[in-house]
């Protein structure tokens, strides 16, 4: 698939996803959706790929949705291009909702995602970045999760990831009144981890993430991201003991943690041989995908 | 109803309860359990509110169950009075905790609750406020989960809404120890937003309230709020996926959305035309209600 | 069971339970596993335990798993010694992950813990720590969730519980880079509550523990211990609701509830008589053991 509303990229062991309409301020199609879905199935696919990193053209992040068809934007019988009615439907042929086939296409990924808010991100445009691993932000970025004030509801999942990232109390503030807040604002609500000088924004996100592609075993940090996001769905700590021991009567006899512990006792760099598109245990626990 | 515990009063848009027995420090009773709930019953038949705001008369926000009755205060075979055996009952006959049945009825609220914490809210008085959306404080107030220091355990369910408001660790340090502590501690413990000046409390609580109501769709909002909170009780983001996809395919193409797209694209006021009386639709999510 | 990995003793109400290996850094073996498992159940069966504090002796809290074994440290064919495979297995006959049967021992303890990190507390040093109520630590502490450094998986459920103590962002964050951090930066992640100077930490440690032994009703604690902890498993409020309503029909009409209540009207310190051993309500809710 070639790639019209994102751009996708690959170096040192870091994907980045960039959304690509800058003169619309990357606002949300079906199109860019399509984009998305398929950019991370390339990430999982590629070993090359140790993170991701997802940031924005020009001076936005992503505006939400684009609103250019006015009234009829959200309306689903009218706006069928953009709402994935042709292929992505519910069991009982209700189409799927567009940011959350992104967004659970993220929490589902087998790599760490790190969200770059280099400006403003709006409605599907923060939603659709609630699973990614850590976000990341420019002090001149600005946030709304501004559903409520266009007359229809928070999308994308976002009522499950939301209050389980910075608290029911700070969600329903923000998702009630609808404002459109700036940086600090999001700091300290929890929304992002940190914040940058424009310039260093995207320097900070691949220093995490090579921090991530330089020390760790690949197969160990696809287990532990499944591990602990799909944990968020697991009924008791009993669940996750079982699956901790599963997986670690596997993986304590593979070579990755033979080298792991050898290269650090040696106080050497390790050098992991096990690859995720074909060392994955099937012991990985995974969501229950509806 | 009239009510004797409480006062009742709307205006541009806001209810305002008032736990209202300042002699003695609005010592929570059977009645203002009963008239909490019929209050909240008023809220969400209205119209014309949307958005509460729930403060206390003179000095203290609530003092927790009145202790007239001394060490027989939670013997239900003698207080039958005031937990309500009469006519709230569980399957099996056993009397709902009181505090419960106030706090689950505000959390099923379809409209946003602010609490606006004057003086001190202790024991039930701090308990029965956590499902509600946004807590403020004066910073005179004091709050206390004095149950192990009675004898007795944390009711009004918030064994489960206290660890999920501010984390595991600090609602067991709070609930173990018993203390009572000021408006800076649970600033910093997650149990309220902000702090302000006593004279500030409740113009900020209103300007909150009146964010919410002068800026969204009121059907929006309580199917938001629904979503939100009973999200937190939903297995999977699946889950919430589900309902969301329901819920744009309905409110998508309903008047209000229509509104919101062209008002902001008019750089105008919105005046969204729904109900939450009338048009909320059946696709909004409830709480497994028990 | 006498102890040779670590030391146990109770004073003023307060057991304490020191990890004991000061020339290996208090590392973890396969008996300390079985010693800890053994302490808990000392702590539970002995009314005299109010609560426990959990630290380490000499300069580190506990380094992790005793890498003595080498890059085979973790075969479980090849160290049935260390991972409890005699013993402790599944329904399936896999063995049970070490680290997961201290943390599910302690998550079901009836008396408050705190752990107090004098030092390095890195892989299953700090995730067996997490289903303890309070971490206290030494500024001088370091924390490390090492796992994808060594080619192996969080254990120990920590991909249920970190996620829940300090968010699915922060707990990415540490277990996809596996870095080793500074008490600074676990304070402001929301690892432990507070930070002492080295020889402030243990003083700061009983005086919590001492607040809860000398303020409450040890089956109070038990009960409110299980109702938080299980309550993270519960699916809804409403489970809470049930638990509560049976747990204070039963206790309101208990002697520590009228003790409790009088001697507040007294203003005199109470004096709670019922035991955990003998009286704790079976109404009292547990985890979904597996």
């Amino acid at each position: 698939m070639s790639y019209t509303d994102i751009e996708y990229g690959v170096q040192d062991g870091i994907a980045t996803i960039t959304l690509n309409r800058p003169d619309r301020m990357n606002a949300y199609t079906y199109a860019m959706r399509r984009e998305m879905v398929d950019a991370f199935d390339r990430v999982d696919a590629d070993d090359a790929v140790r993170a991701v990193v997802v940031t924005g053209a020009g001076r936005a992040f992503c505006a939400g949705a684009d609103l250019e068809g006015g009234g009829d934007t959200f309306n689903l019988d009218k706006r069928r291009d953009m709402f994935g009615a042709e292929d992505e439907v519910l069991e009982d042929g209700t189409p799927r909702d567009g940011g959350g086939t992104v967004a659970l296409r993220i929490a589902r990924c087998l790599k760490p995602v790190i969200g770059a808010f280099n400006g403003a991100a709006v409605g599907v445009g923060v939603t659709m970045t609630l699973p990614m691993d850590v976000r990341l932000a420019s002090e001149k970025a600005r946030f709304g999760f501004v559903f409520a004030r266009r007359g229809i509801v928070t999308e994308a999942a976002s009522s499950w990831f939301l209050p389980r990232l910075v608290g029911i109390s700070q969600a329903m503030e923000w998702a009630a009144t609808g404002r459109v807040f700036d940086a600090q604002e999001a700091l300290r609500g929890g929304l992002v981890s940190r914040l940058y000088a424009p310039d260093e924004l995207l320097p900070a996100a691949y220093a995490l993430a090579g921090e991530i592609a330089g020390n760790t075993s690949a197969v160990s940090v696809a287990a532990i991201r499944r591990l602990m996001w799909s944990g968020l769905s697991a009924p008791s700590p009993w669940d996750a003991h079982i699956a901790d021991s599963r997986l670690m009567a596997v993986m304590g006899a593979a070579p990755d943690v033979a080298e792991g512990v050898s290269s650090f006792l040696e106080k050497r760099p390790a050098e992991f041989p096990m690859r995720v598109s074909e060392d994955l245990p099937p012991e990985v626990p995974d969501w229950p995908v509806r």
